[in-house]
């Protein structure tokens, strides 16, 4: 095993990365439940301290960035054109976050495997996204849009944007934006009869 | 503050809801924090073994009967009309089920504010609705809904459910049949207004 040298020396960001990385790299090996902070900071290069000077504990390690993304696709929400129904309004947001998304494939495999194989980070990570449709919907209200109605929109956006992560990660080569244009698309399927039936 | 007794006796039945009961009582009135499961126990005229018989811990004697509740809403599922598409399919299963989530309302209520009050039960309950997701998809996958649809069905048919449950909670008088109807036709025009983008 090999530290991390990310070639970003000490920066504040180098820093965090090296933990993900390493934390990453320990729950993989040894299970959440095995693995410290300690042991995450030692393999990382830094002391115990500079750990918790980061993250709170051994589980927001896996959950950088959460806020920062809610935010970014709420404000995409507040900007798209005015007149926009609520579900493509949805749509735009996402697309216009889809490089963030496609970002670092290899990593965020391994941090959904490791979490949907953990109880604890699974249910961590329900509740980052019903944080995230907390945040679409009252991004939508600001539009204008019904509580009742926002709320609605959030859950099925945020729907579709879990199944087209899920295939994204499961290594569709087609890429987010196609990805969530199909999604959205097949909403419609819903409410309509199974013509093969 | 008097020990319940709902006159079942020492039935089974019985002391589980004197459980829930007493449970409900001490978190309004101490918050969850500062109540044991044999502060609970000691309410509900109980020993701390007997409640431990009925319940893991202090957490779950409020999310009883979840997966009975998800088992059934799967059967409704199962068994709806051949050739109804999944959206319609998810009502038909939630309104078969409106007598079960009517009852109750005063204790549903306060457990409803009690757990969005409190971080730990709040994050409890997201799993309980992301489980009941799961058990819907499933459900839709074996009457031959393509999982992609089914997970993205699921989602939105929970959406709704949620809706219609928060507004009951609310104290609207309508009964679930009706705010589930509205609901879902309100669903149908988002979905509608993003087909014609």
């Amino acid at each position: 095993m090999v530290r991390y040298d990310d070639g970003m020396g000490g920066s504040r960001k180098g820093v965090r990365q090296r933990l993900q990385h390493a934390a990453l790299e320990l729950y993989a090996e040894r299970g959440f439940e095995r693995t410290t902070a300690a042991d995450i900071a030692a393999l990382a290069g830094v002391t115990e301290r500079t750990y918790f000077r980061h993250f709170p504990d051994k589980r927001e390690v896996l959950f950088d960035g959460e806020a920062a993304l809610a935010a970014s696709l709420a404000d995409a929400v507040l900007t798209a054109p005015p007149g926009l129904p609520p579900l493509p309004t949805l749509l735009a947001a996402f697309l216009s976050a889809a490089a963030i998304f496609e970002r670092d494939w290899a990593l965020k495999e391994r941090r959904y495997r490791i979490v949907a194989a953990t109880p604890e980070l699974h249910e961590r990570e329900l509740s980052k996204w019903a944080h995230l449709t907390e945040a679409l919907a009252s991004a939508l209200e600001q539009r204008g849009v019904r509580p009742s109605v926002a709320s609605l929109a959030a859950g099925c956006g945020t729907a579709v944007l879990s199944r087209a992560r899920l295939e994204w990660l499961a290594g569709s080569q087609r890429g987010y934006p196609a990805l969530l244009n199909d999604a959205f698309a097949e909403l419609g399927l819903l409410i309509e009869a199974n013509k093969d039936e």
